[in-house]
């Protein structure tokens, strides 16, 4: 987790803004401009939704290290979607950002393989060419089926300089219905995921000391979270949860560890925050770098 | 699962293909004309993928009931990947085959919600028009979150006429490390997954007995593969690891029951059996509806 350590040291900002981007958020003004260019087409509201996540990004990346990107957003819009995926994401390395794609992918190794290749490595074209296909540091991983997918992942993070996030204990209110639930060492399932991770990243401890495979907990579970932040000591948390979903940043401290440890994602609460507000329209993108700014300050004044 | 259940019934046949489509399974000729036509580009790759599977479903649609893309295969290529998929979808439909989309998605329910409406439902376009990115009857979903976004894709599934398959106990050699654990009723936890799933879709029984939540039971282990068919008897199963992962007709034979009840899936020893076999390229895909045909006369031999 280097680079995005140093980006958040950087800017003294442990948060990372999801650009969880549907068309709701967009202002008027882009999606008149959109439909004009491509009459009301997928393409349209997938170049509404670039021109946005272009606006923020030009307005955040002086305050913050890293974006997210909810890959749903852009799946429904098929492959016009993703195209716009790999725009934004190519913008937002381009503009010196950290760019975490959050897909919470896995399968069984052979298929896992491709994952890789999409989102952390290369895919081989036609007589051998390689293409990386989004421009991006990290991915997402859901871990259901155990450590042989994960090492498939990990070995990719390796070559390409790249991390994963693996869910231990996510945000939702039915997580604890199969993560809480105890194994037979009497550890709840989120922390027998925890030690999976742990054990297979234990070589690549990075020079902050956090590995390449990280950790997604959720901050609307504060002694959960306290309890992993203090067992995992080389795992980076990604934490999401403040702000739309509830949970403050008196409960996020708890990611941290001297400081550093963590980076905490607010979706909403930044990128469609000029709506709720009632700021004009033009300034979306401004308020947003504002509303990242009180984040950040939030944020640190508990940690 | 009516309306898989029906195909099944009308070909005799449970088993579905996987087009897990790669470049290394692409005939020469076929991979001339794409980079004639685009050059060697990520285009002319998914250019390749989808004129296989074109071929492989215009034979396999006589035996078969189902096709199942294995997303990992056509998010490597990007967006150009994803157009193959939606093409290849929607030629698979308009041959009157079943579609399985197998991107093994989930999210908490904000973000579910998108991924819902990408492979089940609709999404919003500009101005409130809807717009349906792929043309396919089913997701499949881990359920590592809980019941709360099951119950968001199940809403469509109502809606819509769309079933989802949840994993329960994955055919990979590292399944048991989160699968197998007991929960505190000393159940596993993918008996668990079970019960959440057959909780939710217990009042969507279909004509047959099957809820519109299936599972996905891996063949590769056979006892276990048994034990859910006789505990989980309103729900269908796909079943993943007959053929390239080793499991055999005497494996799946446990996941019917009366004769139905289950799809098998096989990818590789289906649609790259040409290659294994030094079979003439221009004959792939018959040679596809060849393989396809002797695996429904072993898997109906042994049920």
């Amino acid at each position: 987790m280097d680079n995005l350590i140093k980006l958040i040291k950087k800017f003294n900002n442990p948060s990372v803004v999801g650009l969880d981007t549907t068309l709701t958020y967009i202002p008027n003004h882009i999606k008149k401009e959109a439909i004009l260019k491509y009459n009301n087409t997928p393409k349209a509201a997938a170049y509404a939704i670039t021109t946005f996540n272009k606006k923020i990004i030009d307005e955040i990346k002086y305050v913050v290290p890293a974006v997210k990107f909810q890959m749903a957003c852009y799946e429904a819009l098929g492959y016009n979607g993703i195209y716009s995926l790999q725009q934004s994401c190519e913008y937002a390395k381009n503009s010196g950002m950290y760019v975490i794609l959050d897909g919470k992918r896995n399968d069984i190794s052979s298929s896992m393989k491709y994952y890789s290749n999409a989102y952390l490595g290369q895919t081989e074209l036609l007589n051998g060419k390689r293409y990386s296909a989004f421009n991006c540091d990290c991915l997402t991983i859901n871990g259901y089926l155990g450590s042989d997918s994960l090492k498939i992942v990990l070995e990719d993070c390796i070559k390409y300089s790249k991390e994963v996030f693996v869910l231990l204990k996510t945000s939702n209110p039915s997580s604890a219905e199969i993560q809480d639930e105890k194994t037979s060492n009497s550890i709840p399932i989120y922390e027998k995921m925890g030690e999976i991770c742990e054990t297979l990243s234990k070589e690549y401890i990075g020079q902050y000391g956090y590995s390449k495979i990280g950790a997604v907990v959720g901050a609307t579970y504060p002694e959960q979270l306290q309890y992993l932040r203090e067992r995992f000591k080389n795992t980076f948390f990604l934490v999401p949860g403040y702000g739309a979903q509830g949970a403050t940043a008196e409960n996020v401290k708890f990611a941290f560890k001297d400081g550093i440890g963590a980076i905490i994602n607010s979706s909403r609460n930044i990128i469609a925050a000029w709506q709720k507000d009632l700021v004009n329209e033009y300034e979306f993108a401004k308020y947003s770098k504002i509303k990242a700014e009180e984040m950040k300050a939030d944020i640190l004044a508990n940690i």
